[in-house]
């Protein structure tokens, strides 16, 4: 029999994805044992996050303020690239990009009963009606439900004559070509790129 | 530029052990996008927990009452087991082990400045001394210095004529012979269990 509390915070350490009810207990103990400041600091910041941050109105990426740092600094006409998550959102911004964002939570999916109004898709279309920007970009994923995501938002960019695109598909670097699916290879010899 | 607060969620969290800052991200991310009670609940118990569990005056495990449970069913003479950390008795509480503990937060080991009274070995001293246990049994770890505080603590059970016993040292359970290291395997040869 372990004192409670400290198999109430095991217990919910297992939550967060990867953390299995043993690693949850290291991290019990390694916080108690030597990072106890830390770990007030964590369950303050913990607290904070999930009480504040909300999706932005304007582009629906996590903010703590009412709109959020990226859409404040408002120049009309930039581009805005569509993502599905704001871990992909985090992803494309380490690339450098500078323009905005637009988030969609998920991708359409009927079978699993999401629909363009649960992405958010009414206020992406107000943005396009009301204030198009130069590009959209769209980066939703190279799965089945990805793409429809990107077919149905480029007919909307088609609608309001905003020039669209997508992330160009082909084999990511570093790796031998034998890894690759069948699918894949062919889609890039298809759209083989001219060197010489 | 990502948003601030969840950009500090994710250093935090990184304080975890195992946990380094693109398993952060995902942690922070998977909380906020579903399971912000769950996140909630968790930044509460970890505060609680910080702040509450502290080593039991008795037998050092960490307690949120002012005397641990296992201390407080004081049955005179039981055995009490010797342990390096809070975890070691965790496992050891999970071969149904019934007896006490006493938790040393550590080893035995000068060349980093650690004492017997970095381990708390006077509260240890005046059980032994004033409410002698039916045995004292030693389940520090195999290293030099878990093997040096065995014998630091046998000599003191002598002292006070306590029976002293330390683990089985041996083969474990489960694994091919030629995965152990000459030492243990020369150990075991000489210490050979009699079967017939």
């Amino acid at each position: 029999m372990s004192d409670n509390l400290l198999e109430q915070l095991t217990k919910a350490l297992c939550v967060l994805p990867g953390v299995g009810p043993k690693s949850a207990q290291r991290m019990s103990l390694h916080l108690l044992n030597q990072r106890r400041e830390a770990g007030l600091h964590l369950a303050a910041l913990l607290e904070q996050a999930m009480q504040q941050l909300l999706p932005c109105p304007s582009c629906r990426n996590y903010t703590s303020l009412e709109v959020c740092a990226r859409c404040l600094v408002c120049e009309q006409g930039k581009a805005i690239c569509v993502v599905e998550t704001p871990a992909d959102l985090l992803a494309i911004d380490a690339t450098g990009y500078k323009g905005f964002y637009f988030v969609l939570h998920g991708k359409l999916s009927p079978i699993d009963g999401i629909k363009p109004e649960n992405l958010g898709l009414e206020i992406l279309h107000d943005k396009l009606k009301e204030n198009p920007p130069q590009e959209l970009i769209l980066a939703t994923s190279t799965t089945v439900e990805g793409l429809a995501t990107a077919y149905y938002i480029a007919e909307m960019a088609k609608m309001f004559k905003v020039p669209c695109s997508r992330m160009a598909q082909g084999l990511p670097f570093g790796d031998d070509l034998n890894f690759f699916d069948t699918g894949t290879l062919r889609y890039a010899l298809q759209q083989r790129e001219r060197m010489a």
